[in-house]
This record gives structure tokens, sequence and C-alpha cells, in this order.
């Protein structure tokens, strides 16, 4: 691949920027020890003549004194000559030392170009690299392990045995095609038929992983539902006040309001947006309707709230509300019995014998938790059932979860593009034509790994530029 | 020096903490190299099996790829065996590291604890160590010049050369106690005199740079003072506007009140908060007077704002307000005759001469700047003027500015036990109560560098506490 950039050498800060201990400036590219020569005197020697691998004292006139590490191309992050400068974290000497070395024929890096160079160079895939923002903004166990094992190339090498089933069934075809006036048939068709059968499988089941590696990367959507004053926002608040997670400021997530993201064990929950349900159940027939709606069909998890010191019938009618607009298949209720302190156990035991009963009927996957939020009741039982419903993401071993839309697209097409090539097998025309739709599949999956980008300049722009400055 | 906390291995992140490309985690101490080895799989070997100065590439099972660089004591910061951990920088990894580090044996390092331990191994002495802190905070190069000055141990070496005259006298003296009753004199009093005046006259010299080294560390104190609607705020606003300098959040600086501070060319400004004085001068007898008059009495540069509308017996009226508060042999004047957009050219030339004779009856340093703020007009000739008078503070070469409370008040105890010793060696003492007097110069000098600390933990723990974690 062809990057025109590549000529030069960047520089850039790669620590936070701050009052710390140590900062540290990365430069890359082929002119990058004789560019630190000219800015860094090393107390032995100089950076050009340095192994690699090796870490050198040396000092910038007048700003500080540093240290600097050598690797040597093809041994570094990006493939190219780098050096790393560790000084002093201080705004005052990164920037001195930022205009020294951009004084002496360095260029200021753009976001995520590192990544980008160390893509190009060959030192990783598409999926890989990007797989580096990912890893950086992970907050919880859970979506660093889905990011990292991308990032060690789990993702990518799934990818690559998939493509290689694809190209060996083309390359077989494709022969056929040089031999067909010959009539020769080496491509077994019941064997094509399965092979594709469970490739597409295979590709399915990845896209459908989105579902849930969005939610890991970016919190499993749960919606707070129920009447008004039966202690919603004493529960998030409850939840918040406990660990409040920091909202992620890279580009690029799914969200498009700030919401309360909280770690439960290793697992991000994201709590959507319920301002209209707030408006209480009841009264949701008159306003907002249509939103409310798409809020609670957005959620994973429902938490329904219903307060215990309700008439029975009221307690009941405000459940019903709730559970009617939920989807057995995709959704799953976490029923919170409150103000349980405020009534006798007989009533609590009815109700729960009640929820249970209705609730058991409607086939939705669920659990009841006895509660009192204002005083802190039933909250590790709520963490528990929130944890528990999601457990197949927090244990996912080494499966492998797409996490990533441009991933998910072309999963898609990979899959449809299978699917075309089933059918043109089957009603039995020409071996080109399900050679193409074959030669489709696999170029969606070369997008992914960022082989032969058909836009390579735009794809590349828009993967890079959510990465940070010096990454 | 004895220093129970030198027997563990500490661990401390030493970048600033949040989402960018590379965070670092640094561990010392006897055991850092096989704890290292017991968290992290190096690709090659271990560490402990590494050469010094050698970087290598790592994993830490689950969690990162890593880049691990080894410093072999004494030859490294702390001066004990060191490794540094280059990861991700994900919240999520550093903590996940530390965790592990902490479970293999290190222990959590406490502010500044490095450079502490850097102080205890004899890597650097006390003021040294101090300026660590200082070099981190800096924020304007002459800010920066000053404490990297002191860390490369300009101030050091100006105090160990004083120390060595002190020591010198001190055993001719001694030496003549010993042989006391032969009546010799090793010491010629005349040049001892001369030589204690000599060394006063310079522990004097830095004494008195204290003031300055303050302005440069913390900002020259200005005073905007005026009559109401003159264009006092309309000034600040547009100073803030143009350059807003971060306002330093290392503890321990003389500010008791956050305040806008601006760094000109290279000095920083501190516009002490003259609200007080912003209840205009007409009628600072009413209200506050006593608090007006102490902050203009604290700062270094009083910038008066005339207005140019105003009457003529008006104008010189305000002036005189302003000028009466002013001390010529400590504080100087920037007058700037503000709205001139508003009049003509002869009224402005008129109140320019009038505002010129006045001054310089007072025998104020002055300098006059024609303004009209709301227009931005007359800012960079303020600014220059600014600049200009404080022009010793920014080429002070290698001059030594002291800059720190601890060190001033060191100074002082020397400059007195010198006049002491002066004193008993003129009134014809005997020799062993010189004797003692220059033992007390050579104690306060020591408190400095850090010798003979005579409370050590309580001077440690108050300097130290100061630092970052991670340093």
């Amino acid at each position: 691949m062809n990057d025109s950039f590549l000529n030069d050498t960047i520089v850039a800060p790669a620590t936070v920027p701050g009052t710390g201990a140590i900062s540290i400036l990365r430069i890359s590219g082929p002119e990058a020890f004789r560019l630190v020569d000219a800015v860094v005197q090393l107390k032995r020697g100089t950076v050009s003549e340095s192994d690699a691998y090796t870490i050198h004292f040396g000092s910038v006139a007048g700003v500080d004194e540093v240290l600097v590490s050598v690797f040597r191309a093809p041994h570094s992050y990006t493939g190219e000559d780098s050096v790393e400068i560790s000084c002093h974290a201080s705004r005052y000497i990164v920037e001195e030392m930022l205009r020294r070395l951009v004084d002496a024929g360095c260029r200021m890096a753009e976001p995520g170009e590192f990544t980008r160079r160390a893509f190009l160079n060959g030192k990783m895939d598409l999926a890989q690299a990007e797989a580096v923002a990912d890893v950086i903004a992970s907050t919880s166990a859970a979506a660093h392990r889905v990011a990292f094992n991308q990032l060690r190339g789990g993702f990518s090498s799934e990818l690559s045995a998939l493509r290689g089933e694809l190209v060996e069934m083309t390359s077989l075809l494709e022969l056929e095609l040089d031999f067909s006036e010959e009539d020769v048939e080496f491509a077994d068709r019941e064997r094509l038929l399965s092979l594709i059968d469970r490739t597409r499988s295979h590709v399915d089941r990845l896209a459908a992983s989105f579902k849930d590696g969005n939610a890991i990367k970016n919190g499993v959507p749960v919606a707070i539902v129920g009447a008004a004053n039966v202690g919603k926002s004493t529960l998030l608040n409850a939840l918040v006040g406990e660990d409040r997670a920091l909202v992620s400021e890279v580009a690029g997530t799914t969200r498009d309001t700030i919401e309360e993201v909280i770690n439960l064990d290793g697992l991000m929950f994201r709590f959507i947006d319920t301002a209209g349900i707030r408006e209480t159940v009841e009264t949701v027939e008159r306003m907002g309707i249509e939103r409310t709606f798409r809020k609670i069909s957005e959620a994973e998890i429902v938490i329904g709230v219903l307060d215990a010191t309700s008439e029975e019938s009221d307690l009941l009618n405000n459940l019903k509300l709730i559970v009617d607009k939920l989807d057995a298949t995709a959704q799953e209720l976490v029923v919170c019995l409150n103000k349980v302190d405020l009534v006798s156990d007989l009533v609590v035991n009815k109700f729960v014998t009640m929820i249970n009963e209705f609730v058991s009927c409607s086939g939705l996957n669920s659990i009841i938790v006895n509660s009192a939020f204002k005083r802190l009741l039933g909250l590790p039982e709520l963490r528990s059932a929130l944890v528990s419903l999601k457990s197949n993401l927090l244990d996912g071993g080494d499966s492998t979860f797409v996490t990533n839309e441009r991933h998910y697209q072309a999963l898609l097409q990979t899959s449809s593009a299978l699917a075309d090539a089933r059918r043109a097998l089957t009603s039995g025309v020409y071996s080109d034509l399900v050679s193409e739709d074959l030669r489709r599949a696999i170029s969606s999956l070369n997008q992914i790994l960022g082989q032969d980008l058909i836009d390579p300049e735009t794809v590349l722009h828009s993967i890079f530029r959510k990465h940070c400055i010096g990454k």
C-alpha cells in the first residue's frame, strides 16, 4: 500500500499532557535518529550509532535531562526507525522539546498516525490497528478482554482462516473454468455447498456477536421503568454513587448522549435515558409515547420498579404495563419490588408470588429483587441479578465478539455474498458466477483486515482520526 | 542517612493518568527485577538477567503487551535497581498491572518517594531534589530556567563553595584552640574578617534574590488600580483572553487564592485580586481601605488606569491617589491613559505631558501607555512595558535565584550566624565562640543541601509530600 505521508519523520507526545513525573515524546520515520541527534546531546555517542533496544542518558540544552530509547526498523511499533524521549512531565518542557524537534525537521503527527504507519508497514492488520484505540478506551475487564483479543490478532486469525477456505474454494472453481472445455469438475459440488454453509454460519455467528460485542464495549443497555415515585431515581443514584464509570472521551462509540455507565463486576451497564419513561407508565399514552417505547425497546435489560405499598390491583396493573412492552426473545426483566421496608413480610410474600406467576406466563427471562433503595436494601441483589443475566459476556473465554460497526457491515456483506454463491451453485449456473460471488465474499473479509481496500484513504482517515495523538 | 522505607520495592504510575498512547509504571528497589519477572513474561530471557539500559518486549498475561526498560543500581534515577514498564495508556490496564505488581510484593510509592530515594542514595542533594517538583510545575521559560539550574546543581555548587570557605575558616580557628596554650594564631584575623564579610555578602545577595525568585516562580505580582469604569476589567480580560496560564496545582506555592496568571514573553505575571481596588480609589476611604492598601503594597508593578475622557482635574486627582500609595523603592508604575480613541490627539498629548511631569516628580520608575482596551489598542505596548520593567528576571543568565521559602529562611539564619561571628571576632572574645557561630552558619547551609538534617523525617516529609506520585 502506498502512502505519501510515509516519507517524513513524525513527532508527538505519547503521554497524557499535564503535570506528572514523566512525559514521553515519540519520533518515527526515516530521519528519526538524525533529527533526535540534532536536538539531544547524548552523554556518550549519538542515537544514530546506538544499538537497537538501548537506553541513553542525554540532555536538551537548557530544557531538560532526558532518557532516549532507540528502536531500529523494522523492530519498532511503527516498523520504522523510532526514538522515545523520556523527559520531566512539564508542559513547558514538552512544548519546548516539540518546538526544537519540529525546527530540526520533524512533522507533528496526526491523530493515530503512529498506528497507521504500523498498519502500512505491515506490523499489524487493520482490525488490530482499530483495536489499539479500543484497548486504550476500555474501562471494564470485559471490554478490555475483547479489545485485547482483537489487538493480539484473535479476531484477525479467525477471519484469515475463513478467508483461506474461501480462497481455496474459489481457486478450485476457477481451475475448473480454465479447463471448462474438458468438462472436468475439480470442485466437489456437495463439498463446496457444505463448505459455503459452514463458512456462512461462522460469519453469521460473528455478525450476531455484534449485539453482545457492542454491549461489552459501550455497556449493556438497561432501562429503568416504573410509575412515578416508585424509587427509580433513588435506584439509579444509589448505583451511580457506588461506582460511577468515567465515560470514555474517545469518539466513535454508538452513544449519542452521555449516559450513566456503571462497571459491575467487570462489565459495563449503560443506563439509557429514561426521562420519558419517568413520566410514568400511566401517562405514557398522553405524551412522548413513541420516544418512550423506543427507549424501552433499545434496552437489553429492563428494570421494572414496583411499589410494595401500592394496592394489589395497581401493582399488578403497573407490572402488566411494563411486561406488555417487552420482547421475550430479546429482552430480560428484573422486577424490583421496592419499599419492602414499609410493609409486612406477608404482603411482600403475596406480591412476590403474584409477580412470579404473572411474569412466568409472559415467557420473559426474569429475576425478582426485594428492595428498599432509600435505605440501600436490595442493591447487591440487583447488581448480582444484572451481572448474572449477562454472565455470558463476562466469561466469554476466547470467543470473539465483533465490536466495530465497520466489521459488522463487512460481515453482513460477506454473508450475503455467500448466500448468493449458494443460490448460484444450487441453481446450476456457470461456475464463473459462483466464483464471482465468492470473490465478493473474500473482498468483504479483506476490508476488515485492510487488504485491497477499495478506497484506502477514506477508510484509513475515518479509522485513524479517532485515535489519539501520539498513538 | 538511615531510612527504613528503603528496604522495600516501590511501584507507581509515572505518567499522568488518562486515555492516551503510552503509560509508564515505575518500579524501584532491591527486588525490582524479581517482582517484574513475576508479572511480566519477556519474549526472551528475564529482567533479572538483562543488561542495564536495555529495552525488552514482553507481555502481562491477558492485560497488555509491554516494553520493559532495565536500569541497574547505582545507575538509575533512584540509585536502585529500577524498571520502567511502558504499556497502553488505559486506566484499566494501569490499574490491573499495579494490582499484579502489588500482589507480587511491590508497595505503592508515596508522593515523591522515587526522588526521596534518589536523595537518600546520594544521587542528588536536597536542593536538587526540591527542584524536581519546581521543574515539573514550571510553566514559563523564566521559571523553568531557574528551576532547571537548581536541578542541575547550580545553586548547590554555589552553596557548597560558600560552605567550603566557612569550613576552612572554622578548621583554622579550631586548630588554634588545640594549640591555645602556645598562643599561636593560625588564622589571620584580618583575613578571617574579610572572608566572613565576603561570604555574608554573598549569602545576603542570595537571600535578597528570593523576592525576584518568588516572582519568577509564582508570577510577578501586578495590581490594576483605577477609578470605576476606566477599563480595568476590560484590560484584564483582554490580557487573559490572549494567553491564560494554567495555574499550577502543585501545593506549596505562596499563593493563597487562585489568581489570573499570564505568561508574557516567557515570564509569568500574577494579577492579584484587586476587587477592593475596583471599588474605586475615590471610595477607598469608605470601605476595605486596609485590604486595598495591602493589596497595592503586595504588587511589584502597579498598573494605574486613567480615563482620557475625564476632566483634567479629575484625571490628575486620580493619578495622585494612585501615586501616593506607591513606594518608589520597591514598586514600578505603568500608567495606562485609556479610551484615547474617544478624544483628540491634542487632549491625549496634553494628558501625557501632564502625567509625565507628575510621575517624574514622584521618583517612580514608570512607563506611559496610550490605550483603548475595548478595541484592544495599547495591549502590545502594555505587555512590552510589563516585560521591560522585569527584563532582569528574563535574561538572568546563570545568576541564581532563591525560589524556596525553606532555603530563604536557612540563608537568613546563615547570615545572622555570620554577623554573630563577626561581632565575636571584632570584640576579641575567645576563638571557640567565633567557631561556634561559624558552625551554626555551616549547619544552616547544610540544611539546604540536606546534610546533617536536624529533624530529617519531618523535613523530608514536608518536602516530598508536595511531589507527585511516581516522581
